[in-house]
Formats: C-alpha cells, sequence, structure tokens
C-alpha cells in the first residue's frame, strides 16, 4: 500500500472543517543478508512496494553487491523483511555495515523511544499563516541556490527566533536542536518549529525528542510522522502555504 | 561557506548559452566523540557553517547525549571535523553507532569509489524537454498525496521504461537500480536517469555507479554532486523545466 487516508483538520482563512486525505505510507523495511546464515543488514524507512529491487538497488549501492550474478535467491519473507541470499561470502562486516545511504534511521528504527510532549502551548491560526513569509524574508542563500532547506524556531508570539539552512532536511533541524541544546533550552516545550520540506518520520522523531510540541511544514507528512505524532501528543501541520494549512494531529494546540 | 558559483549551460527551447549561478555548498564534516579518546562517530554530509550546532543536535538525535550537561567542550579542529569531548563514557558503542540520522553516506563517505563512465550516449535537447511531462502522467500516488519522491529511466528515443516512487528520494534510484540489476543492465551506459528532487552527492554517485550517464532533475544540484559528475565524465542537468534546463558538467552529450 502506498498511500494511506488518514483524518484531518482543513483550516483556511476564514473557515476550519474535517476532512481526511491520502498520505504517502512510509514503513520501516529490514533488509538481511544472508550466506551462511541470515544477519540484519538495515532497517531503512521506504514506501512499501518494489522492495525486492529496492533492497537489491541499495546492496549495490553499498558495494555489498556488484552484479546480480552475486545473488543466489531475493526473498520477501514478511511484509517489511527481504532476505538476499549471496552465493559467496560478504565481503564487508555486517556491523562495518549498518550505515544506510537511503534514510536515516538505518539500522535503528525504533531505538529512538518516543516520550509523551508535555507543553500547554496553545497558538492562533493567524500567527501560523505568518511562518512561511518570516521564513522566506530571513532564508539568505535558498533565494541564490535553490537547494537549500531551512528549518526555524518560533517563539509563541511569532517571533522567529532561529534559523539554519542546508543541503540535508535533518541537518538543518539538528543545527536548530543543536543551539537549543547549547542555550539548555531543551525541552524546547514552548516554541513551534517549521520545516521548508516534507514531514517524515525522522524529522518529526528529532522534533518530538526535543520536546517541540507543534510543528509545521510547507510540504506533506508521511504516513509514519502523522502516526508517532498522535502517540506522542505533537501538533503535526502539513502544506503550510498562502493562508491555509492541515492539521493532521492534536489540533486541539490551535484556536 | 554555504552558496559557491559554478560554470553552467542554460538551454532554452530555441537558445543556448554558457553562463554561471550559485550552488549550495555539500561538503563531509567528520564528527567525533572523545572521551578518553577521540574517535570517529560519523561522517555527514552537510552544508558548511554551524558545525558545533549540528553535531550536538545530531549527537542528541542519536541518544548519545541527553543534555548540554554531558558535554565538556565542542571544537571545530579542521574545517571539516568537529570534537565533542564528552564528561562521561559513551554508553552505545561507537561502532554501533556510525549510523547517520542527517544523510546518506555516514560513516562512508568516501568510499565509493568514483567509476568513470564509459558511455557513447548522445540525447537532443528536445528530448530532454520531454521528461517532466511524461514522469508526470505515469505518477500515480505522487499526485493524490503530494508526499513521493520519483525516479524514472528513459531510453535514448526518450521511452520511459521504468518509475518507481518512494517517500525517500534515495530509495526510488535503488528501486531503478535494483531493477537494472534483476534485469542484468549494469552498467547502464545507455540510458538516462530523472528524479524528481534536488541532486545531491548520493543520489548521483548511485547514478555513476550503476553507470548511468546522465542524470537530469528538476530542482537544484549540490556543489559536491558538480564535482563527482565533472570528475566521473557524467552529464548532470537541473532545473528542467518547462522547456529549458541548466547543463552543470559534460555537455557534450546533449546536442
Amino acid at each position: 500500500m502506498q498511500v494511506k487516508r488518514f483524518n484531518l483538520v482543513r483550516v483556511k482563512e476564514n473557515e476550519e472543517y474535517k476532512d481526511n486525505d491520502f498520505v504517502a505510507v512510509e514503513e520501516p523495511l529490514n533488509i538481511r543478508v544472508c550466506y551462511e546464515k541470515c544477519e540484519d543488514f538495515a532497517i531503512i524507512m521506504r514506501t512499501p512496494g518494489d522492495d525486492k529491487e529496492l533492497s537489491l538497488g541499495f546492496l549495490y549501492s553499498e558495494g555489498v553487491i556488484n552484479s546480480i550474478r552475486d545473488v543466489e535467491s531475493v526473498e520477501q519473507v514478511k511484509d517489511n523483511v527481504v532476505e538476499v541470499r549471496l552465493n559467496k561470502p560478504v565481503k564487508v562486516r555486517i556491523r562495518d555495515l549498518i550505515v544506510n545511504s537511503s534514510c536515516g534511521v538505518c539500522g535503528r528504527a525504533f531505538l529512538y523511544t518516543l516520550n509523551i510532549l508535555k507543553s500547554d502551548l496553545k497558538v492562533k491560526k493567524e500567527l501560523i499563516f505568518s511562518f512561511p513569509e518570516k521564513l522566506r524574508e530571513k532564508q539568505s542563500v535558498f533565494n541564490v541556490s535553490g537547494g537549500l532547506h531551512a528549518t526555524a524556531l518560533f517563539d509563541p508570539n511569532g517571533e522567529l527566533l532561529l534559523i539554519y539552512e542546508d543541503v540535508g532536511r535533518h541537518n538543518a533541524v539538528d543545527k536548530v536542536i543543536g543551539k537549543l541544546l547549547l542555550e539548555d533550552k531543551v525541552p524546547a516545550s514552548n516554541y513551534i518549529m517549521q520545516v521548508s520540506g516534507r514531514l517524515g518520520y525522522e524529522i518529526v522523531s528529532k522534533g518530538i525528542k526535543a520536546g517541540i510540541p507543534i510543528i509545521c511544514g510547507i510540504s506533506a507528512p508521511t504516513s509514519l510522522a502523522i502516526e508517532i505524532a498522535e502517540e506522542a501528543g505533537l501538533t503535526l501541520i502539513g502544506f503550510l502555504r498562502g493562508k491555509s494549512f492541515n492539521i493532521y494531529t492534536h489540533d486541539e494546540r490551535i484556536f
């Protein structure tokens, strides 16, 4: 299944109503490599479908296989598990290779323990509408190169406190969190994070870990991001563009 | 330095001229963790700047530090090296943690040996113009969820052979390469790859490894992507939108 329906609240300038929409599915895939025995090689977040192709392409990119002739069989043993049997010993030590080139949470997908957010923060929708424009005003480099993602932090009055840019979406988030750590402001239970890219599992779990109660993005969330946001008590806002946005979880913080 | 100027060829419907433009800088950062001694923890691709914040945020997200009180000092010892000294032993074994949540090439940034592409493929610019529209026509899920990246493979006649969608940009590329492996078509020296997202180091190095001589994207490339494309002999095309695109490297393949 590549997409899944989720309930949401659509907020527009003068209206607000419950609705639902399709969201891209994100789930962990465990790629196992077998020669004499099978071992976990990596856990990558992906959209289900074509998992055998993904596993082979991933092992090729990582240098584990050099052609299809190195492969004896590829089997999807469960929905989220693929076993690739090689016809020669694995040259690289498996432990050195639990490293990922396709996602972030490789090898430790569920090692992030979700904390439950504690925050009384409530924010007016008009404030949320103002974030993209404030972000754009401050984005220095993006405008000339078109290649940088930005992450910003706003206070409850809508003032932009921090902004970081990076080619990696996750890096921009880590820079914000690193700055909060330096200022001893974690858990950051009174701030709102705004990201320029998509809202995937990892971006959202980084925010939750830092105690941020509201995360907004200008683009789409993934299924797993919505699921962990729901569980952790995070208010997840997507498609924040012009004077409209979607609230996917915990809309009680927005009025 | 967050942006850098690169030469390029601008191709528009009826004209073509040399120019230059800013590109977002992408470089590896080695994050080292020290207690009794210093050890490499991860190598992540990032845009230089705020590297201390990035290192702290990254170590926090990875669960190595829980607050700034776990940190004795943070020092940028070289342009691309940060050492974070902890005041307590590292709980997690370093080797288990060379795993990344910010980029793909963590811990093995330069383990991909660049092969030099061998291909006589030449393609008309009119063919390139047609790719985004062909991609859009086939993208099933993206249109309803807005959350999936797509990677497609075209033959020299501009026929779309493969298309894969995934929440992860790298996964969509790995799925294409996995399919090529299954069909024993690697090195894929007669094909053109089209991606829906940005052209970073990792996407481009995956393509080069699979022997693909032309990679096109609708968005911006990074500095490192251009540099490895130049070296490997790859034709790298960015900002492919409507009837225009930029050729960053090896324009001899486009006529």
